[in-house]
Order: C-alpha cells, then sequence, then structure tokens
C-alpha cells in the first residue's frame, strides 16, 4: 500500500535501494502532452547522488526510460512505465543491519511491521526511492507546461544553524539555485554552508537545514475543500519525503503569534479588472484553495541519521554494541533534497489541475445558470 | 470531491454552516464494537461553540444522531451514518459576502473556483464543518478502544505570543487539559492566555496559537511507507483542519539545526526481552511507521480571520469597501481545536491500525519463512 | 467499505432496511448544476413499494431531503447528503433470522463475515438499500442533463420464460415503459407477465426475469482502458443490485456464437462528416470506450429468495426446521428494478463523463501537437 | 486513470502492446510470502502466443523479471515491480490503422477520446496487455496459497456453437484442462473446437465462445456489501479482459427462468458441525459475500475482430476502404483466455482475503461482545 499518490495524475512508485531498479507509473497524465526522456533528465541529474564532493560517492547515473505511453514525442493517455536501473549496488554494505538496527533509520520500524529484516541498504526507506518521484514529478512538469504553466522553485534556505537571507520570490530560478553547490541562492550563506557540511563530514556527523519551496502561475481555484486542501496535499507530500520533520505554508507557525489584523490579506482592485489579495500572509492558498498569488511553503529536514562517529546502541536481540556506520551517505542531504521537494510539489498541482476540470466544463448554449 | 479522508477507516462528511445539517458516514469500522451516541456526545460537546465566554456566541447543542451500522450497542460491520442538525443558523448575517469577499477567508477562492458565490456563512469553508470530524473521530477511538486502546490528549501549548511550558507528557489527561477554559494543562499560562483573548476580543482582533498533541500506546508497526508515511497522514490530517498554518513532529523544525549525533535516537533492550528507542527525538515515527514510543506533534493555528475591526479591503467588482465583520465568531480558536485535533489523530490511527492487519495474518501451520 | 461507488462523481451510501433513515452523499458534482428535491422524489417513486398490488405491502413515501450542497437551486460543488428516513420499519417480522438463516438470503454470509447476526430485516442487504442508489442516480442525471444530457431507459424483458419482444430503441421512453403495471413496454407480454406474478404470489412463490436498458446520447470516448473499461463498470454496477445473477451487452452470450465477420461492426461515413459505426453488435462500446452509439445491456434478476412456500432448512445451529417467509416482500421484483438500473448506469455515465473531462482542456494557442 | 485494480492487493500496469515492455506493479502483498519468477513463469507460459498452431504467431518468451520487493526468496511487503520485454514488435505491420480504424477494434474509439492515433499495433487496447494481469495473478495466487488456499481453475466451455458437457467441478484441475490444445477438457468437444478454429482460420474468420471458472476453497465472509459485492468485483474484473461481452454467475441468465422454490440454496448440517448450503444455485456468494461453496461463473467473448477476410468499411476521412487485417492474430483467443480469467479471479480474491482481515482481529481478553 501507500506506493501510490494522487487522485487524477497518479504515480505509483516501486523499487528498494538495492534490488535491480526502481520506477513508477504514472497513469493519468492526458493525451497530447510534449514528452521525452530529455524532459525528466535534468530534475534526475539534480537529485543523483555523487554530483559534488558533498554528497555520497555512490555513483549512480540515474538514466531513466520511457517503457510506455509516449509514441512520437507525445502521451498516449495511457500509463507511463518509466524504470531506473540501480547501478552501483553494494548489498554487502548493508550486512550489519540484519543484526543492528541502526539507530533512527527504519530498520527497527520495518522490522516490526513486516516481521523480517531486509538486507537491502535502507531498502524502500532509503531516499534513492525518491528518484521515482523525481522522474514523475518531471512528467508532471510537462504536463503542466502544456496546458497551464507554473514555475516551482526549491532552495536551500538553511543548513543546522545557518539561515540565508530569503531571495527575491519573483525572480528566483532553478539556474539561480543552482549557482552554489548547496542550493542556497545567496552566496555568502552558501559558503558558510559548504564550510558547515564539510566541517560534519569531517567529523561524521551529519546536519539537517531547510527547503523552502515558492510555486508561481498557479492561478485561483486550485485545491479541494476538507480533507483534500491544497495545504493538506502539499503537507502530505512533503512530510512523505523521507527525513522531514515539519511543514508550514505563509507566515508558518509564526502566524501563530499574530494577530488577526495583521494576518489578513484584504484584497485589492487588480489594474486589468477582477481582484486579488493585496498581500500573502497565507502561502497563496485560503480555504485550501489557491488564490492566485504565489504558493510559499517550508520544509523542515532532521539531520541525516548515518554518522560515522560511533553510537552506543543495541542490536536486536538487545545486546550492547557500538555502531559506526559503513554505506555511503551523503553528511547533509538539502541540496539534493531540492528537486525532490519541487516534485512532490509538481505532483500535487498536477493533480489539483486535474481535478479542477470538472468545474471548467462548457455547457450547452441554453443553460445559463 | 475530497471530502472522504482514510482507506480502511473512512469518513465521508457533508454539510454547509448554514444548511439543515451536517454530519458523515463512517465506513469500515469493524462488526462489534460497542458504540452508542454517549460515546460520541462528549467530544462534541467539547468542541461546541457556546460552551464559555471564549467562544462565539452561536448556540449549537450539536447532538448527533446514529442512523445506521449500530445495532443493540454494538457496529454492525456496515456504514454508520451520524447526523448532527444545524439549529442556530442566521444564513442573513452573511448577507454581505454575496458582494464582499471576507479578507482572509475562503469566499473569494470558493468563488473562483465554482464560479458561484454561496450565501450561507462560510459554507463548506466553516469551520462547523469539523464537529463531523469530531464525530467520526469519536467512532475510531471506540473502535480502537476495543482491539488497541491508544490515548490521544491534545492541549493548548501557545495563544499568540504566550507559550505555556510542556506538561509531563506521560501522565497528561483530557480532564486535566480541561482544567482551564483555554485548555492549556498549565493554569498559570492559561491565565495569561485568558486574558489576551479577552483582550483581543475586546479590541475587535483575533488570535491565532499553537495545539500540541500526544499519542500513547501505539504499538510499533503502524504506518505505510513511501506516500501514507503516518507522518504524512498525520500532516495532511492536521493541516486539513481550517485555519492551520503549520505541522512538525518530533523535534520538527528545531531538528533542522540539530546534528545527526544530537539528533539520533539510539536503542536499548527492555526489561522484559525486546529492544526500544532510548530517546525520543523523531516523535514517534521513523521511516514513516511507528516505533512504540509516544507520538508528539505541534499544529500552528492562524488568528482567526473574522475581525470587528475595520479592514479596508474590495468588493468583488473592485470597488472599495471598509469591511467589519458581523456574524458570530471566536476571537480565537485553540480551545475549540483540541478536540478536532485529537479526532483527525484518532481517524489517522484508526485507518493505520486496519492496514497494519494484513500483515498479522495467521499462517497454516505449515508455514514457516 | 464498499459503500463508496465512483471515483469523480462518487456516491456514499448508509442505512439498514429497519434503521432510522437511509441516505447518501453525492460528492464529485460541479457547481451550478440545477437541482432541487423534485428531481430526485420521481425516480424514488418508481422504486418505491407498495405502489402496485403487484408488490410488498410495505408502505414507505421514500421522501427525499437533501441536507447539503444545494443553495437556490443550484449546486454548490460541494458533497450533497441526501436522507430517506424509514417509515414503516417492523423489525419484529424479522426475529426468526437471528435463529434461522433464510435461504439464499445474505443472513448466512453476514453473519460469517461479521461474526454477528443482525436483528433488522436483511439489514444492509435489503433491496431497500437502492432508494439511495436512485436518488443519488437522480443526481447523475441532473448533471449529465446540464452538460451531455444521455437518455437512460430501462424496461423489464423477461419475467420467468415469458419474454418480450424488443421495443424499438431508438423511441422507447420512461412513460412508454410505465404504461404497463411491470414497466414491460409490450402490452401483451405485460399481461401475461402480470398474471405469472400474480399466480407466483398465490402459490407463495417468486420469479425473476431480465432487466434491458438502453443509453442514447452517449457521446464517443467515454470510459477508460483496462481496468475501469465502460463495460466492467457497468457490469460491476449492474451486478452490485441486489439479486442480479448476469450482465451482458451488445449481443452478449449470443455473440459467442457469432464468427467475426458477422459480429464485426464496420464504419460508414456520416452525412455531415466524420464516421460512425454502420452496426451495433457491440452495443456502443469498444475498447472498453464509448463509440457514439446507443449502450444497450442486459441484466438477469433471480428470483426473490423470500416465498412463503414451506423450505425445509435447518437453523444455525443445525437443527432442522420448516421455513415460512413472514416478512412483506415482492413475489418478483423485476419491475422494481427498473429504476435502480437506470441510476446505477447514470452514476457510471456520470463519473465517465467527468473523467473524460481530462481529455479535453483547452491549451495555450501557441501549442498545436 | 483505470490502470489500477485492487484496493489492499493492488495491481498497477503499464504498456503497449509495441513499446519497448510492459508490466505491473503489485503492492499491498503482506510480506513473507514466499515468490520468485518461478512461480510466476507457468501461467505467463500458458497466456503467451505462440504456443500452438492455433494461435498467433508472434514469438513472445514473455519472460517476467522481478524488479523489486522480494529478496531471498520472501517478499518484503513493499510493492513488487514486475516487468517483461517486448520482444517481438512489428510495429510497420500496423501503419494502416492510421488511417483506417480497423471495425470492432478500439482504434476509433480510442482515437476520439485521446484526440490522437497511436502507431502501435492496438497499444494498449491490445491483448498483449493481459500479459501483466497474468504475472499480478501468480502473485495473487501466491500471497493466497501461503495464507488460504484456494483453487482457482478455468476452461474453454464453448467454442462458436460447440458447447462441451460440465466437467466434474470437484476435480476438475488446470493438468486436466491443459490435456487438450484448446483447453478443454472434455476430448470429444475440443477435438471439434479444434477443427472449428482451423476451419475459421483457414476461411480468414474468427470464432468466440465461453470460459468457465471455478473457485474452490474460499472460505465463507469474503466479499464486501453494496458496491464491492464478491459479484461486482468479479463481474468488473472479468469484463475488464478484452473482448469479453458477458459474465453470469451460479445459474447466470437462466436464474431469470427459475422460480424462488427451485432457486433457493437451503441449508443443512455440516457434519463435523456448523451448518452449510445444501445446493449452490447461487454459485458461491450471497448478499455478495462468499459462502463457503464454490465460485462458479462463465465468460462470454465475442470473436476476435482481427480478421483476414476483406470488410467494406470507411478510412477516418470517411472514405470507403475495403479492410483485410494484416498483423498476426488469434482465429479464437479462448484458450489463451483461460489464464487471464484465473488471473483476474485471484486478484479479486487476493483483495477481498485481505479485505476480510479487518474482521477477524484479535482483541484484548477482558472485551467478549
Amino acid at each position: 500500500m501507500a506506493s501510490t499518490f494522487g487522485s487524477l495524475f497518479r504515480v505509483t512508485t516501486f523499487g528498494e535501494s538495492h534490488g535491480r531498479a526502481i520506477g513508477c507509473i504514472v497513469d493519468g497524465c492526458p493525451a497530447r502532452v510534449p514528452l521525452a526522456e530529455g524532459d525528466l533528465q535534468p530534475q534526475l541529474d539534480r537529485r543523483r547522488p555523487g554530483a559534488t564532493a558533498l554528497n555520497t560517492p555512490r555513483k549512480e547515473t540515474d538514466t531513466v526510460s520511457i517503457l510506455s505511453g509516449v509514441e512520437r514525442g507525445l502521451t498516449l493517455g495511457t500509463p507511463i512505465g518509466l524504470s531506473i536501473p540501480n547501478a552501483d549496488t553494494r548489498p554487502g554494505d548493508y550486512a550489519e543491519m540484519e543484526t543492528v538496527p541502526r539507530p533512527s533509520h527504519a530498520d527497527f520500524t520495518y522490522a516490526e511491521k513486516y516481521g523480517l529484516r531486509a538486507r537491502s541498504g535502507g531498502g524502500r526507506a532509503s531516499a534513492r526511492e525518491t528518484a521515482a518521484r523525481v522522474a514523475a514529478g518531471a512528467v508532471a512538469e510537462a504536463m503542466l507546461a502544456a496546458f497551464q504553466p507554473v514555475e516551482i522553485v526549491a532552495w536551500v534556505e538553511a543548513v543546522g544553524d545557518i539561515t540565508a537571507p530569503r531571495p527575491d520570490l519573483e525572480t528566483l530560478t532553478r539556474a539561480g539555485v543552482d549557482a552554489t553547490p548547496v542550493r542556497c541562492p545567496d552566496p555568502a550563506a552558501a559558503d558558510r554552508m559548504v564550510k558547515a557540511i564539510e566541517s560534519a563530514r569531517d567529523t561524521g556527523d551529519s546536519l539537517g537545514g531547510i527547503v523552502s519551496c515558492i510555486c508561481r502561475g498557479v492561478p485561483p481555484g486550485w485545491g479541494e475543500p476538507v480533507f483534500d486542501k491544497l495545504t493538506a496535499r502539499l503537507a502530505q507530500a512533503m512530510m512523505s519525503i523521507p527525513a522531514t520533520r515539519g511543514f508550514e505554508i505563509g507566515e508558518g507557525f509564526a502566524a501563530a503569534r499574530m494577530t488577526g489584523s495583521a494576518h489578513n490579506d484584504p484584497f485589492q482592485a487588480r489594474p486589468g479588472g477582477g481582484i486579488r489579495p493585496a498581500s500573502n500572509h497565507c502561502g497563496g492558498i485560503q480555504g485550501g484553495i489557491s488564490n492566485g498569488e504565489p504558493l510559499f511553503f517550508r520544509v523542515a529536514f532532521k539531520p541525516v541519521s548515518t554518522i560515522s562517529k560511533p553510537q552506543a546502541t543495541v542490536a536486536f536481540d538487545g545486546s550492547p554494541v557500538t555502531f559506526e556506520a559503513k554505506g555511503r551517505h551523503d553528511p547533509c542531504v538539502l541540496p539534493r533534497a531540492v528537486p525532490v521537494v519541487e516534485a512532490m510539489a509538481a505532483l500535487v498541482l498536477a493533480d489539483a489541475f486535474l481535478l479542477q476540470q470538472t468545474q471548467r466544463i462548457p455547457r450547452p448554449s441554453r443553460e445559463t445558470p
């Protein structure tokens, strides 16, 4: 269960970290959307390991293949099968977790849930699973581009206790974000983040941080009332990413300290007609439905659980052990989390866009309620 | 769409703030669970308006009727229809919103989404909708009580800039929470919160705050990997409550500033055998699956959008207006949000419990993998 | 579970035969569809018991109330709560089924599934549950009428071994069907059916039969490939009606005896341009997708299980009993099944219509694949 | 949409007839089920083309690979990715369908639905899609074998106007069915069927027929009331198989002609205690829920649409053409449909089995309603 996300634009993923392949099926993408593997690879390249010295040395090219659903460069309306081979697997690296559950990993909870201990590198709980999400998110972005272009840009706002100043949200681009190796658009903060990550790596420790995200171009009316509010779907999407610990939108937790007169977003006339909110404390969503302003939200990531510092813990059988992680892991996942956050946002928005089509149905001319 | 929550323990709600009734259908509750209207009413009473001077003067008894699915005090396994009449409706109070979208309400986004302006007091976006959730949540708690008792206790941790010290999470009870009118178990902080709310009401303004929640007794193994992680489902559930702006679990956003060696939860032997985490920075969930420790999460609420202070805004036609809310509303929803948070947590846990049954299937004796 | 039908146009029902009320929530109906209780009552009146001497003497007015989702005669886009009170309940009539499972009823299987024996007249398995479907189906028809009018007409083709000649499928109307008390548009066959039903009733026995259905005005393109083929959804819908035993479409089982050259539907040019099938052996659906021709399908109903003839059977405890049904039941449900078949067809088509909207999305002008 | 089947045991398929691969993701299979590729291949071998002179000469080995979800011969509880390469594709064979919609194929309806004409050999509507179902069905059978063994045996009952006598339903095996090349366990009827198929092939025509199926070992209590009755799910499952035209269960359409006193299944005491139906007119399902007797149902298949006889039809542009199929197709799909019917039955039963686990939950000892 739980490997499917979305109601109309729907992705189902498969794959363990160290099996033959990972991948997904994207169902519900309308026909006649221009799509090629070249549309998917750039975001996969942004996520894949081994890109910089800050990342895990695991080498994966993460080359995605479209197995179905596309012909002559256009989607067919049928399910799009996507596959990414696992090339650089070393299951032997993870032999220890059969007897010792790694602290703050999912080894213990998976064993409790499923009644067995999987050998393979975190298996389904590994962040490698997010590669399939990124591929699916790129399909979502291609679909939105065909009908209702939306710009989704995430960036690293904080690493550990280093917080960058907020960039100009109207002009920030993915290229601007990628200008620094930590994907923080502020060069000075980025420098300090790099140093902090290197320092954590050198001491065998790890760091967490915050990814922020802006979605420009979302028209008013997306999202569903009650349980599938756009806020709720974004929250689920983000909190389903490994290592996330918090989600907030607009003013977020700071809103709890504001008065209504300070937090409210009154309306103003739009020059060309119509109205729009005069401020955006809400982060682009009111009553669970987009209001036409940019969506703005933040996602907190805990520090990476895998550290090479020795940890005093116990084995599955209760015997004391000193655990020192081997494997290959990032001291800080934040830079690689950026395209994952974007992908999940794209999946939420693609689904909301399709759902909203049922409110935009042309009627026979006689009918004018 | 979007009026259904859950995959096995599933609630579908209906009802506008000022229609004839609100209610829900709870489907998927197993048979033979003891259930009566008396099991549902207490949480509804905690949520209903008019209880104290701090609340909206709208008078609703919120008397719930079980229409189906229960016979002789036991559930039948069939859908449980629940209905709550709307007694004290005053649709006339809301006439103005047909021409003026209330700032930071859903009037504008609903109009954009659906292409019409509903007359009725916030309609589906009203917090009145949460009464149906509370009724359904009480069914979920009754179901869990029959099979796997779980204690869910939420409380008001902060109102505006007043934050209460953390209570003893092992002993906190709903009765302890209800000991103060703001549902903050710390009497001193509660006093200050009451004063702050009264002050906000007197100045025609409103306040937000934070509800915290603890769930004790959740065994290891609940939750699904990937998109339906228990964290993700809780996040969706909480962020689907009106006025929520943020969700965090365990150390939450503070985890972003911690190192892995400080945040990790190593394991220890359990006296009677088996192992358990020695600390609970994660808030009871690892890899999206419960680890047997108490769940702990926090939910941020924005200040109430309805304020009687005059607001400079525009009508739907763009003409400037000074808006002063009439209607009847709370200056601070936090105390009434407590049972809503508990209800949504109960719905998430009831669903996770049922889903986990498919991993606990007895096997023919010959089979021993 | 299982009380929800449809993916976008979605109905969730509740209610036992002898509880307080039955009803449903219709979610996913777009906003601004003209709807009033008067649009729902006619089909409920066609289904309700007690209408003629051929029916059960149970008296139910089946008066439906719209509890939410409609304001000033238009749908709001929010869930539509529908409630029908159970007026003439006599739970005492069914006391015997606590000890004796009625032959060919669901008493035994429900007891096996749920581990208890419900007292109340068939409970959820009673055909009374179909009243909620009929109400929901009428909403579906109102929705289709607003956007894409479809004419759905079912009729009784056979009762026991009496089979009526096929009527003119292009002109048949519900009024024509209702011209005879058995809802068979052929007066001569209808006379014989009435006599056969009266004879069955007089001998304490019961009859089955066949309901046929035509859906005119379905445009090409509705239905989804693979598991949700329009044929598959219609089959599920019809076989979910109590007492159904078979479903066939187009030539149905007779197609198994035909050659491809006889069964194939070649195409012809349409006078105004475009093409269409020149024949309709397939019943309007090819590859699971509508082809623009009328849908035609047939549904087989078994004879009513409740008969007053004595039956040699055993009690739950295995002791032999001679069972003679008391209660109040129809000797033949076929006439009352007609609006139920129409309702389920309407629900399938409403859902297919909404799903197809995602293939009809207007694009920015620059985009012309 | 529509590429997913099942609610707990859930399969999502992908793949066109002439793309790179077809496959599926099976989600919801519990952990610790013994599973290997060797468990899947036998049913795929029964379905694959090219096995006998009666089949299409297309050569596909249909070798299935398990990409994830299995480790050391046991399922992990995580999604099982299955892939089957398309080896012998000849898209050129299907060039004509870009201009001429093949009579009774889905070319026309897909073009109407999706707004484009796919080049690739029937694409998603091709019966090749069913290979993924057969692989998934084999996983379902492996899962059932681990917990609740069920024997599912389908056979060819009729080809064209040749109908075989009913075999002994208690002893029929797949080996017995495979004893003849047409998978009809009656050798005499099988001989006549072979001759009829050869004759159809020689005249460039095609034949339909009927597949019957028995499921032994299903305990009482499987299936859900109302919309997901076991009958309804089986009907959907079977009518989702390409070329199906009808479904019936138990006495099926013949039940429509029976009286209640003849069709009813009274109960009898079971020697070891408990009760069971004394007859099985209902085909093992009452009120949508299994009653412990074998399930018995029949599925009607239309004759293959692809015939080499010339057909007078029109092109998409309305111009008259004489169409003679090239491509490679079976004159009769019935023998190859046998494992597909079995697979779909297995998927329905696996899902019903898992859903029923929520009614079998052990309770704390104090609780005894």
